[in-house]
């Protein structure tokens, strides 16, 4: 198995926090584009918990993480509103103190003087971090999340989501990219099944995987290839390729 | 916090099982839709955890969800090929054994020879089934997934994942439905939020949670009032609108 196989790359779990979520009310796309993410750059993302606004939740999810991964990111729960208890839980799963922060005042500051938008109780909260956290640039919306140990604390809005990991991303410790190659074909998988089987015993250094989908009158596939070296999945395509058209 | 009043409500948990997932290529559309149906029947959907394709992992998030929640169900993995490793891993799970089994193979069979295809030894697989799990309808595909204690295994594409789930949702205990009523407001959420922190200390059987949007020259807000029963949310939504347009 091709995770399994990549033993030097770092790991990463991610939590998804936010009631929004587990309730069905929105759709989730922060996952996909995390393992996007960290797929190019050869970080493992193993394991992804979504739970509820709830500390306890969190604080469980976040400690049980951190302790078996490299690398753990959250996104949610870091906005001015009551239920945004995040950096509260995080707090508390690391037992540091927690208060408003002169660095993260500054930002809030500068960006809502800007904006001419009051800096009102509710929107200073944004500025509560952790003891001994460090800042993470949100270049939409002013308001940082925070690196604590191996934990980076981040929006769930997509794209500040998506801004703190371009902040934050070049700092992490990067292992070697999975490539991969993809072919399409008209067939169902249940019988292509032996064949990517044989295949998988051959090459034991690639993953196959095979996708089915579903058009009208058809049913077909999308075979995937993994590996570290692509003359490796090069080679594979051509000779899976080769079996295909037979 | 609506979900924690609700103490009655029976729980669930969810395992997404796939390195589509995992590694990015596919979206989970899922979560959201199991969540939304469990919301409507009262089952309060408390974690999610996402695995890819590997035993041990799909082992320990299946054991560790099954001791602390009514319900756990699993979608992916238990398609026709050798990277679909769900079912042996959740007999794994159960200590049981994993055969083809015949019940499970007279539905391949019947659905086979309808659609005039060969039944495999790859899509054979299909039919190997954990020992006193009982069956669980595809309406879809044949294929069918299945329950053993209180685990509900179903397929991973969508289409055959809610045929699943309309299957077997009438044979579990219901609880209380949440219900919710939504305010669209142009106030970014900053300016909401000690407003919707009164609201909800003067409510404490109902949740207020806003969700921020934005649009082109515009910062808004979506307000959301869950609770049980619809006459108290309606007598917020009323004092809530009212507040707003002062």
């Amino acid at each position: 198995h091709i995770r399994g196989y990549i033993m030097s790359n770092p790991t990463a779990a991610m939590v998804v926090i936010g009631d929004e979520i587990i309730m069905g009310r929105t759709q989730d796309v922060n996952v996909k584009y995390l393992a996007q993410e960290l797929t190019l750059v050869g970080i493992d993302l193993k394991e992804v918990r979504i739970v509820g606004d709830l500390t306890n939740d969190i604080v469980l999810a976040v400690n049980s993480l951190r302790e078996n991964y490299r690398y753990v990111f959250t996104s949610g729960g870091i906005g001015p509103t009551h239920d945004d208890i995040t950096s509260d839980a995080i707090a508390k799963a690391f037992c540091v103190s927690i208060d408003i922060r002169a660095d993260a005042l500054a930002i809030l500051k500068s960006y809502y003087e800007k904006t001419n938008t009051e800096l009102n109780s509710a929107r200073l909260r944004m500025a509560r971090i952790p003891e001994s956290a460090t800042l993470i640039n949100n270049s939409i919306s002013g308001a940082p999340g925070f690196k604590i140990g191996n934990v980076l604390v981040m929006a769930g809005v997509p794209k500040i989501f998506q801004s703190m990991l371009r902040d934050v991303l070049p700092s992490l410790v990067y292992g070697t990219p999975i490539k991969s190659e993809s072919i399409r074909v008209e067939t169902p998988e249940g019988e292509l099944a032996q064949l990517l089987k044989n295949f998988a015993a051959s090459f034991p250094d690639l993953a196959f995987a095979s996708y089915p989908f579903r058009e009208i009158g058809l049913l077909g596939t999308n075979i995937v290839i993994r590996g570290k070296k692509q003359t490796k999945i090069d080679t594979a395509k051509y000779k899976l390729l080769k079996k295909l058209n037979q």
